[in-house]
């Protein structure tokens, strides 16, 4: 799955490389399977990323995105693999995902996870 | 009270283990009985926490609160408890458990507990 | 239930009975069980009415409503019965009882039943 | 008490008596006391009316109405009490009075009153 | 005042004379002086007014409405006279001007006025 | 489809079958495909019935709806199909079905259908 | 440009003809140029009808209203406008189009048109 | 007045002395008299403290706000009359008041003030 | 005018100049002239400040803001001009002025002013 | 491009140029076209600075923003561009220049760039 998620992933070269600045993304319409009940999931992923060399560009993370639409997978895992994913094909210098997913037997779930660059 | 509490609290192992992120569950619909005029409470439980090995099941916490209904316990005392059990059942790295209880006499009360794991 | 139900609301006498005007009760910490599942309901319930002789007591009100907390009773019969036992003891000439319960799988439900004495 | 209440209320000329008009008051500090329990309420009074001959001035209604401050009265008998006051005094062509009212017991509670002149 | 204002305020031809429809106008920065007090007093005026021949120009409306900053004038006053003043100088099918004046003393005041023109 | 789709809506006998009155069921997270982009839509569903004989049954009815998750359909033609399928499956005196969606290029779509039962 | 702008817009068979339905556009990024100032004005475009044999394609509106983009038209001009060419174009039963105009000057404006087919 | 005002507030012990945490308390009905006009002052008033030995209880702490009901005080003498007579009943380990009083003339007033134990 | 302004602010002894705490008062009612366009601007002056010995009344504050009523002056001039009166009145530990703009041309403005007390 | 936008900006002296002090400007109106699809492109641009030595003018701002109106331009570059172009017209101490773009494909997007002068 992340191989071939990685690959439909587009970038484009930050344009303001040499300046530390800031990119939201919020996409609300996100939906996955809730893999022990077999229902399907819904929340809001926000991407707060500080680029490095490449910025993502939106379609693409919009059609990546949509790949969760059937899948089983538990929010912290979602969220946590999302990072990941996108870590590894923009190189960020900070990444913060958080995956805020609407209510389940009365009870709201939100997961944040933040990646920083090492510095070398 | 308490043993049977925790026993009846599953948990899952982190997905992601060596990364330091948070998780905030929301339950709007916790309620209690006030010991000392034998009504109803009813209020919001808030847990944020940066796991440790494992993760709280979101059904058995559900089916846990729920122990709460028919038992009387103040503010103040709920919302510690609920903190020092979770803590013991799920030794995460941060947590804080917020009570937001509805208006009584026209005043509202919250009560917001946090727990830090000590270094080794 | 309904027997005991009626015999615990108190009433007073309506002050303005010469009036035809309205009196609008929120109770939004309406608690009761849900049948199937066994799992707690929560909803609010909002009584409109036009008093005839009596008034309905508020204190009585809020502890008749709290006989529903451990209670089996699908919305559509919890708001309907509400309904019928009110309408028993006041004799309005108009109430509206409306039941807005919180989301269960992602659905939010309300049921809306209005009373119109016949004219004589 | 009514009489000496409409002696303090002012009014002043209507400066469009030909037309059909409508003034809409409110007054979110309004207070009085719970006859039962001693303690204080709080809540709105909404008045809307359309004038007759006279308008009421705002400074004297404010006075008036804080002669309600250390009254007990219950939420039906003050929000007709003032509309009968009102309606004495400024015989107008049509009024309603709310009086909306904080939440006691988690219950929040409105009354409504509406008076029209007859036509002659 | 009320000759000078209406000679500042400039029309257009109504684009579809042949249409009854709607065109609401709100200004949120209207500002008059209280004659008792000397105080300013501010409120929103909203216009409603299906137009006849002509439609009002705004900016010419704008400048219109400031002439009100330094004048002593009642609600209930300034709110009927900008109706009048607009009936007279668009001849509208239907007018309503309200005036949402800012609290005083707690206590906020909104005056509704219409016109209808009389059919022939 | 809807002949599948009919057989797994549940419906329980109306409590209340003498009394004309109204329920609201509101599901926020239907989704279904943009049968000409293939991209997926998403959109609210709204549900306002006066009931025959019969209820739906809540939880068959957010299993109905899921079966649009990955199926091709415009909003128009979602939004008849649930009404025609729900008021065969329910005979209600009437019931409304709007499908709210979010925004595409800037736009959102809300459609609202109205079903009547014929008087017999 | 109302040749050229109704040839653009497409329409698609209204897939419930027999029944009088309702469907609501909204588009909150209208923008035109102000005829007088040459300044862009913004809005939000709002179209409720009730179709007759057609629908209008969504995407075909979205870009038959960017033709306003570099436009000078006045708010009343433009609102009128659309709901001609809208519905010269679908033929609806019924159609409003609302133009909600952005303050200038501090002030707002909105306009509302409404079309209603002759019965034959 | 302060004497009398202590001895009527009630403490309870900590139910979790050990730990340092928050306890927020807000009363949105407070009221007193200004000693300037004679006319009543509203506002609410909010406690933040961390608790030392003991917590206050809610009810003695109503009854005894409600004694600035008919007293004349400023804004600023009585949040800090407040938080001098909470701390010393209380010792909290900190302690912040907040009176947020409405607008009078148009203008609103807020008071912060805290108190941190001194380290021993 | 600073002089004569300076000269009307009246302050009374802070009731508690032993601790740091703080005052914050909200004019919604702000309005001046623009020197370049002659057209009335309107904000909200948001005054927070740690006070010295003395506190500001707010009668007189309100009057002595009615002076800028009919004076042309710039957002960053009147903004920095409230605190250099104020601070020159009052002799605050510290104190923050905001002068809230509304829109001119769709376009926000809010200036932001600090001043701390030097320590000696 | 930048050459033509730099000119058009006009500058004032800054009236408090000894004071670190913060304007906030907001403009909800901006609006480009996506070079990739041609579509427009809307959002606010937020610019917050503390001013050296001048400030920016606002109605010059507002027309210099105005010549992206028809400009193909990806978010991030047009708000680095922003910001550079303030930055070298103004000479600010600080500057932070933020787009938050409207939902395209469901997904929101915002840039925040910041520019702090190097001391010296």
């Amino acid at each position: 799955m992340r191989k071939r998620a990685t690959a439909a992933l587009e970038t484009f070269p930050n344009p303001a490389p040499g300046r530390e600045y800031e990119i939201e993304i919020v996409q609300p319409e996100f939906t996955s399977v809730c893999p022990k009940t077999g229902h399907p999931d819904f929340g809001t992923i926000r991407i707060v990323y500080v680029p490095g060399k490449t910025c993502v560009e939106l379609k693409s993370l919009k059609l990546w995105l949509q790949q969760y639409r059937n899948r089983g997978i538990f929010y912290e895992s979602a969220t946590n693999e999302i990072l990941d994913v996108l870590v590894a094909a923009l190189r960020p210098r900070r990444m913060t995902v958080s995956g805020e997913f609407s209510a389940r037997g009365g009870i709201t779930t939100t997961v944040r996870c933040t990646h920083v660059a090492s510095k070398r």
